[in-house]
């Protein structure tokens, strides 16, 4: 017994002093190599605890957390579910390689498949959005023949090459040597129309023009896909108006072009619907996941496959991989998700958390300080959009840069306990699905409070 | 009490009924889409239970498990320890983002530095294999500001476009558009020689004045990168003669490129050292790892990066990145897979292995089965070349193909009761580190059986 014991204490021992936060940091900056940062210009927030819709840092100061770390922890913090599904999936069956069949993963396919629109019902499963986004292109230019790519200005498709040159944000830029057969065109956006529109119809109008025109002048029979966020993310949550997917769907559908959603972020209730496209009633014939498809919990993504496309690969090898490829942990995880979401209903919440809170709190945000020229969104998903001038909506920050206006703002809300989404000139408001009224109210007031303290 | 008992059983019921074996071949034939496959041609394994070096299918069959799934289950299947530090670390905190700092993480980075060679101290951390070499790429041009990549003919570097572009196996043919910048160049291999050679020496010293040629006529000023495989893993173990690796950094320091050592497959314990580079002696400038880092128990690959490049991103934002770079439940797996390599000596344990066990044993078997054209490896990491005739070697099957009599082996080892790793014409040997010397002699005297089986 006293064997057994030690044997327990030796197996619960492994994590012993990681939970020590100056020594965290300490190990952080001699050996951690962080994304998209100047390795000595950043001093990172330890965060050593986390629950529900607060994070800790290593002073043991609660933040409310309105970004979802990268807008994926959907269910928020430690959720008992899906931390209950990984230790018993942990306890019986860590991994297994992706030729193999197994049970788990099954039923997280079959969970996807259930909720996808229309016949995506087959699914290929990556470790993240940006592998999801590049086999998604293999895919579509295998099916169709054709090699290039379509994306939009102002989107964030992942970071591998590929996905990274699919970018239209600047993260691209250092990256982009026009060589991967992507082409840029520019997508709806109302208040900085790239089209001379007044109106959303008209912007939807035109910029349905503009996509047709560019196929024309491209090639259509040189298109493979056009990769669109569902609604994109990162660059701004510009929520497409009526019509618009719709529109690329018969685009597309006219031209032989694969029709990718890219539901990275926007996907599992993000915007009040299981998937973004639904706002359009469109299907798309390729549609990508990962983030929200199981909290991100366990890296996990992937791409659900029309059957037309399934059956380009029936008899024809699929030629891709990943050694990760449905890994059962992950799938462990987008099980008690999926079905989380299911049984509290939280797809609909966010639906309501959007229209009845996050929505009309921000618009009363935005009658009161002059900062705020703009703010859109669905669901848990909103962007504020900062500017100096409301007439020339000139941006508080440049495109791709950042101001001390803003990150007055940033600061102001985190010293005031609240962690928020910033980009460029814009705030994002993108708590857990599961975040209650009162603590969406408490962060809006927060950012009330952080914008008329930085204005001055 | 009777409520909180009910919370706990639905708690723990998120995954009930995936164990079902017939149920999870259904859904994956109806839901999954397979790496690598024909969709409509492939019956999948079900794996239903696994433990140590045994796995188990729907039908409760045990087999021991030669390949480690993908060669990546270096600590076998469900070791107690990495099983506790999962659990712990999901009781605690499963996920935060890349900006922070978390003690796991740095832990983690920390535990990895102090076993990768020279001061290669700094560690990105990426999902898997395939984009640690996209980043280790991109910072590479970065660093030197060329566009570049060479990379050898038969090598894998994983299934992103650049990381398939970077391949030198037929995996690459169907996404190669000659597009990103990547050369291809022969690496030694006495055994099929490229340059005619009789010997080791005369191999080893052949393949360096190619590459220095290939290098002369691509332009060293050209060239940002040589990526190789420290030993090329699924195109066929090839142990590089003594004095090529320490060849290949002459070159590159003479011409200002960086090298590349993927140890996706060859790191951590694999090759009978921490990493295979130590087998020559030579430090590269990046070296990229997955797999074996915490036994694919959770997807995490990653990128050691030297003080010099990492100077190079000190005061230059990295612009790369990725949602669950640095996991906090990935880390976690590592801590406990490399503290559990350095308190049993795991890698001693593979050298052993390897030199008294399965070398010795498989040499044996070249001595009685005259399909066996060359055995070779090191470690836990060994590969039989099956030939069907021994002075000409021509392959039992086609380079990038099957034949029936491989496929006899293959089904013959399943049959007796092992898993093995098969590619082309070669039987590749590469058990978890902890097989026993008993499992390893049991699973050569299966490849025995099947071999006289086949050949008939």
């Amino acid at each position: 017994m006293t064997e057994l014991m030690n044997d327990l204490t030796d197996l619960s021992s492994d994590l012993s002093g990681t939970h020590d936060a100056a020594r965290a940091y300490e190990l952080d900056r001699a050996h951690v190599f962080h994304s998209w940062s100047a390795q000595a210009e950043i001093s990172p927030m330890v965060i050593t605890r986390a629950e529900g819709s607060h994070v800790w840092d290593g002073a043991g100061r609660c933040y409310l957390d309105f970004t979802s770390q990268l807008v994926f922890t959907n269910l928020g913090h430690q959720h008992p579910r899906i931390v209950a599904a990984i230790q018993e999936q942990a306890a019986t069956l860590c991994t297994v390689a992706p030729a193999f069949a197994n049970g788990t993963r099954s039923e997280a396919a079959r969970l996807i498949a259930s909720h996808t629109p229309g016949d995506l019902d087959h699914v290929f499963f990556t470790n993240g959005g940006a592998d999801a986004n590049e086999h998604a292109v293999r895919m579509a230019r295998l099916h169709t023949g054709r090699h290039k790519v379509l994306t939009t200005y102002r989107s964030y498709h992942g970071g591998t090459h590929l996905a990274v040159n699919m970018t239209g944000d600047p993260r691209r830029w250092a990256s982009d040597h026009g060589s991967t057969g992507t082409v840029h065109f520019f997508g709806p956006f109302l208040y900085r129309s790239a089209f001379h529109a007044t109106t959303e119809a008209e912007e939807c109008q035109r910029a349905l023009e503009h996509l047709e025109q560019v196929v024309a002048l491209e090639g259509p029979s040189t298109v493979a896909a056009i990769v669109l966020e569902a609604i994109p993310g990162t660059a701004g949550i510009m929520v497409p108006p009526p019509g618009y997917l719709a529109g690329v769907r018969e685009i597309c559908d006219r031209h032989g072009i694969v029709l990718v959603a890219d539901e990275v972020m926007s996907g599992f209730g993000r915007s009040g619907r299981w998937f973004a496209v639904e706002h359009g009633d469109v299907t798309p014939d390729l549609l990508t996941f990962a983030k929200g498809v199981n909290s991100g919990y366990v890296p996990l993504g992937g791409v659900a496959i029309s059957d037309e496309i399934h059956a380009t690969f029936a008899h024809r090898a699929y030629p891709g991989g990943l050694t990760y490829s449905g890994h059962p942990l992950a799938c462990a995880a987008a099980v008690a998700t999926i079905r989380t979401m299911e049984d509290d209903d939280l797809v609909g919440r966010a639906d309501r958390l959007g229209a009845e809170v996050i929505g009309p709190g921000l618009l009363a945000l935005a009658e009161k300080h002059a900062w705020i020229g703009e703010v859109r969104g669905t669901g848990a998903f909103w962007a504020v959009e900062l500017v100096s001038d409301r007439e020339t909506r000139e941006p508080l920050a440049p495109y791709g840069g950042s101001s001390p206006e803003v990150s007055a703002v940033v600061k102001g809300c985190q010293e005031r306990g609240m962690l928020p989404f910033s980009n460029f000139n814009r705030i994002h408001v993108v708590p857990p699905l599961t975040t209650t009224d009162d603590e969406a109210r408490e962060g809006l007031a927060i950012l009330d409070a952080a914008l008329a303290a930085a204005a001055g």
